[in-house]
């Protein structure tokens, strides 16, 4: 069986993707999550993982270090991972790609925290221009392949990718078109969020980086975490 | 036939890619070099690319606007573009995304320009990190699958993905171990790479923005530039 390492699910935002991707497409695997630690976790995850980072899916003696390479392993194995129509899983994987190999106003500004709250000081220019991209991406993908997904009818890698992204949008209450925030509702909705987040709000670890990232950018409006 | 757009060849390492995948594998497509502007090339490139950003492949009427997704597109049409062997092909998309998504050090201190020597400044910490992992990579893929290319006996998407890696260290005078080097020989001598290099020296283009990162990390010390 496959085992994917994870982080914290309040923080990783990267080990989301995968783990989603797998819980919603029902493809099994076993969940190894390993805390950050204090001034980073470089060497404890590199135990596991070439790069010290997670995600990492173990698959016997093969290893695989990086979200979009994973997504790419299962989708060997599960062709549903892509969306069928070969037009659809095209725009797919750009949007994911897009999504790997950019967008760092909001990945930096916005770092996700499952159980908190934040009203941000500012919206600056290269937020903002992220903002505005996401939201021309979601309503491309939606009104092109029909919804309710961003490659059409199934939830897919795309849409897996892109869950960080709602998670933020609720956290730092941003707001995107009608069309964005409809499309955010029935991805909060999906069992296999409601599950991350719920486990995301009983972790005890609070790890001083990531809280000052958020400190850094607004004030925390609610902290919903118990555990 | 595929149509892709591309920047200055001297300039350009995403554009790079791509191109070079489908020079070195056989696969037609008719080029379309639009320069940089001076003061960002946005708006002239989101007329073909909706980022606004250079490698975008068109195929009819699919755009396919993100290097990592025109190299899973190719993959579709084309099974050479990554290696034949399962585990190979795994470890190839793990590099090449880890590619994609990190080596910021490096990508943001040693910008490629094909035809200048520069003497960087100091190597910091954060660049040695990029250059032992280059290192270290490397040295994994050619013992695991036995060379002389990184994936095996083929040149394939994760060589041309760590193609600009290749020009970078050779315009840096950067040196890794002599496995490392004797590979960038190998890439370096590749009729696609050479066709490429030859036609970046005879641009006519100078852009600024890209002058001025080269000159803000070191001393030039060749200029083989004829255009
Ligand atoms: N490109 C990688 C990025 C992975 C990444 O940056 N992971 C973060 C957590 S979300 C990490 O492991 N950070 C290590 C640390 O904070 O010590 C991927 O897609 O898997
Ligand atoms: N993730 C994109 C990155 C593309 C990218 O950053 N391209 C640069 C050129 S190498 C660009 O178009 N820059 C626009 C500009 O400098 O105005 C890809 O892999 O295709």
């Amino acid at each position: 069986m496959y085992q994917l390492f994870i982080g914290n699910k309040n923080y990783s935002s990267w080990s989301l993707r995968p783990w989603l991707l797998a819980t919603e497409l029902d493809i099994q695997f076993e969940e190894q999550l390993v805390p950050f630690d204090e001034g980073g976790s470089w060497s404890k995850f590199r135990k596991f993982s070439p790069t010290g980072l997670v995600p990492c899916l173990v698959d016997g003696d093969t290893t695989i270090w990086d979200s979009l390479a994973i997504t790419e392993y299962l989708y060997e194995a599960y062709p549903r991972v892509w969306p069928q129509d070969k037009r659809a899983r095209a725009w797919a994987r750009c949007a994911a790609s897009e999504m790997h190999a950019g967008f760092f106003a909001l990945r930096n500004q916005c770092s996700m925290s499952c159980g908190v709250t934040v009203a941000l000081n500012q919206v600056d220019r290269s937020l903002q221009k992220d903002l505005d991209r996401i939201d021309e991406l979601w309503r491309q993908g939606l009104s092109r392949f029909g919804g309710p997904f961003l490659g059409g009818q199934a939830f897919t890698a795309v849409d897996a990718f892109f869950a960080p992204v709602v998670i933020r949008l609720s956290g730092y209450q941003l707001t995107l078109s009608a069309e964005a925030m409809h499309y955010c509702e029935r991805i909060l909705a999906l069992p296999g969020v409601q599950s991350w987040i719920a486990a995301a709000l009983d972790e005890p670890w609070r790890e001083v980086e990531h809280e000052q990232e958020l400190l850094a950018v607004g004030a925390i409006v609610e902290d919903r975490r118990r555990g």
